[in-house]
């Protein structure tokens, strides 16, 4: 199988990229990546010693950060991310990896691979992280800010696909994001998508409040892509806020400087497990090909887990299996 | 100024509402507190020491908190949060408090209290915790599920003039919940309503993302009732997920739990300082009158911090205020 990495984007480009290549194509000798990006920054890194398997497919421009998405995308026709996402379109990858600009991926998504037949809208899909430790991949995460009901219909049979053929989950449960638990609850959107999912062949458990997401009460959390931002984002600035509320109470006297200093690891920890985004790298999915997105601060040991995310879902058939469900619909 | 207090709703009750009634009934003499309630219930705990700016409403029903908002409120009109809605309606008191229901308490202030002249719905309006320690006033946080563009609208004039009569903030800060910073961010709603925004007679400082809210970029938050919902539950949840965590950790050890002994005052510190609707009252703001929802939990500190927010509301014309901005719109 062949897997395409955009090299250029992301914090820790393109060293990290670099280095999960090598250590992949080593463990996986099945699998090919191809390294998208400029030659003259990839060779050099890449030394004497690069394997069979891994070659490199030139790309001159960078999409960065900052850049306008779908003008970006339609502007920098030779920018790693446009180029590994032509190499799935054309069917030279079956996967493309990167940790660059999220709308500009989403657009490379749309605009570059397609959709794929029968989806309305793709959506973005990462792992929140669950104090079990087993997670909920959430969608959509920002890809489609006017949601209608049909689209979390999609939304949860592709989701219910996803755990299935990546992480093996028989019947994953589906939650649907909303104010309460009763299905009375919510806006017009939620409320008419209720009646969609209890009629979907989904395993679908009803409502799921924002406060009881992290305690995995479902495998599959839908939602539009506007609330699923502010779910996101409300939850990273409280993380964000608690640790800085506890470095100021911690370094308030001596006593609770030495104590907290004992506990640092235990702190560091915690910090972690809050990290949904940094270990999972997240498929768009709804897509013509399987896309992930990596977290922009991804280093070698997140772009090797992206790649074997990857592996995973192209063994298992997963956009076969999409193809399947959603053809002709 | 008369104040009514359903003091039959919220999980200590009466105590913590009988408590704080004599409490702030011996620091503001000029102020008349009305505890709507069974008057069986409510004599015993007041005893004979009962002073003269206290008086007992009876009301012998109680809504409970799994009783349905809107039937509940139809159904026990003799139930205290009905009655003390009833006097506010009738001018026998200028506001209520209640730390029932929230549903409840939102349908009594639209079938009870009556909705503002000029206001299309109302807004629950609760303070979020800042690292700071300011607090910003965000609504809807749940009133309005499908809020329109000029609903947004009037949540900003009002959350600014309540900013301004009731913290004396002169020119409050208002800001957009959304999914970026820059104006062409965010769904259907939020682009509609940030041109308004902009137009209107208010300091609108733009869109403010779900991870900045606890940094106080503004002083007044504005959302629709369902993604704040989602915004304050996240919150919630993500608080309660760490403290988990941490406990988790810090007990996972000798040495971290000797270490975490001694860092207890500070723990609770932090968990007291995320947990914004303890302290503080939850203005409906729309209805005509002042309607001011404690959080359920709320004790007799909390209950007479809402009194004495009341009492500024009331002292400062903020309904009046109210009145004047809408009044034939």
């Amino acid at each position: 199988m062949r897997i395409a990495i955009d090299v250029m984007g992301g914090d820790h480009a393109p060293h990290a990229h670099i280095e999960s290549a090598l250590s992949a194509a080593a463990q996986w000798p099945d699998t090919h990546l191809i390294l998208v990006g400029n030659p003259e920054v990839i060779q050099p890194l890449l030394g004497n010693a690069a394997p069979a398997n891994i070659s490199i497919e030139p790309a001159l421009e960078v999409i960065g950060n900052d850049d306008e998405p779908v003008k970006a995308v339609r502007r920098k026709s030779d920018s790693s991310m446009v180029v590994a996402g032509r190499l799935v379109k054309d069917g030279k990858a079956a996967a493309m990896i990167s940790s660059g600009n999220t709308g500009a991926l989403m657009a490379v998504g749309l605009l570059v691979v397609g959709r794929l037949k029968g989806i309305e809208r793709p959506g973005l899909a990462p792992m929140f992280p669950t104090l079990d430790n087993v997670g909920v991949l959430a969608l959509d995460m920002g890809a489609n800010m006017d949601a209608k009901p049909e689209h979390l219909l999609q939304y949860a049979m592709m989701g219910s696909l996803y755990r299935n053929k990546v992480h093996g989950i028989e019947k994953p449960r589906v939650g649907l994001l909303n104010v309460g638990t009763e299905s009375a609850k919510g806006n017009e959107l939620t409320k008419t998508a209720y009646e969609l999912l209890e009629n979907a062949p989904i395993n679908f458990i009803g409502n799921v409040e924002a406060s009881a997401v992290l305690d995995r009460q479902c495998d599959v959390l839908v939602c539009d892509g506007f609330s699923g931002n502010i779910l996101l984002k409300a939850m990273e600035g409280a993380a964000s806020t608690i640790f800085k509320l506890l470095r100021q109470e911690l370094t308030s006297s001596f006593t609770s400087k030495l104590a907290a200093g004992v506990l640092k690891p235990n702190f560091r920890n915690v910090r972690r497990k809050m990290d949904y985004n940094e270990h999972n790298g997240a498929p768009l999915l709804g897509v013509n090909g399987l896309v992930i997105k990596g977290h922009g601060s991804s280093d070698a040991v997140a772009m090797k887990t992206a790649i074997r995310q990857a592996r995973t879902a192209i063994g298992n058939g997963l956009i076969a299996a999409l193809t399947d469900e959603f053809n002709g619909k």
